[in-house]
């Protein structure tokens, strides 16, 4: 039986990582979030809070990694963490998945295991649905203005989609690198699932 | 209950229409495409071919609607003709979206629906699948190279854009104007019907 992989990219305030949660929980099979992280720092003896803020942070250079990689332009512990880090947090992602089927979220986990075709899901929705998820998960600052969560919303993105680029050189959120997107404005995560359900039967 | 609406916005050989239409059959509500053509041309007393070769061209003008209108920048017949079918077009859809549930595919028809909230997909492939389910169906040339398929395939998707980003005003194939986007890639369009079924219960 082929073995099943799904992969969530989500945009910050969309629902997905509840979107994976509810899968892996319908579907019986493994839930890898930040327990990826763990597992990065039982291998990298790097503290579990310093890669946390590594892989949050965006990539300082500028260049895609292929190309960065090939005139060497890394030279200081810092980048050099990010990097290793990488690297460590797509052996953990290929191990854990080629254990089990599961669902991963995030961690460039659709372009890492590009060669298992996973089914690749993109979370995304408008501002207004992006602000009322956030304050009701209470995922953020609750004194926060609306104008301040936007900024911090667009900001968290913004990062995604720059670690993403900088380590696929593909645009995070380009239709094409994904099997489905799915607009979450005005929608219950839990009507969602079903979809999905019927989409990888 | 609430009326069933749902727009289909499709790439070049997504297999759009083949998602419409089997959508439609399977929960037995009306099917628009070409028809809507039909009516304009009872409506405005213009040829049925004209009406075809002016909805399938592009614009000429490169202002949105709305300021060209404003700053009076239309002064040929063709042009003309286009407005006049294009607001027809959209009396059309919306007397026909009025009478019953149904399927519409392209025609700017969730924008020109939008306070209906319709249910909007967006189909998308990849150019390899398009190559392969355009030959399929016969759609093309016979004699046509990939280059020149590839070639046709882009240009009339380009129309598509020009068309629908001037008389909406939004970017066509922006995930934020439809509901679901679907990347029909090595898939049957069977199997995706199931999943919009799921998707609209």
């Amino acid at each position: 039986m082929k073995k099943l992989i799904i992969t969530i990219s989500r945009e910050f305030g969309s629902g997905g990582r509840e979107l994976g949660k509810r899968i892996a929980e319908a579907l019986n099979i493994a839930y890898y979030d930040k327990e990826i992280l763990l597992e990065i720092a039982k291998k990298t003896k790097l503290a579990y809070d310093y890669i946390e803020q590594v892989v949050e942070k965006e990539p300082i250079a500028y260049y895609p990694i292929t190309i960065a990689r090939s005139i060497n332009y890394y030279e200081n512990t810092y980048v050099d963490h990010n990097i290793v880090i990488y690297t460590e947090q797509a052996n953990v992602i290929k191990e854990l998945a080629h254990k089990s089927n599961c669902v991963i979220v995030g961690r460039c986990a659709d372009y890492i295991l590009k060669d298992e075709k996973p089914f690749r899901i993109h979370v995304y929705s408008d501002m207004e649905s992006k602000i009322k998820r956030c304050r009701e998960k209470g995922e953020v600052g609750e004194n926060l203005t609306d104008k301040q969560l936007i900024k911090q919303i667009k900001k968290i993105d913004n990062r995604r989609a720059k670690y993403y680029e900088f380590y696929t050189s593909q645009k995070w959120g380009d239709k094409l690198n994904y099997d489905i997107c799915i607009n979450t404005s005005n929608k219950s995560i839990k009507e969602v699932v079903d979809m999905i359900l019927e989409a990888i039967k």
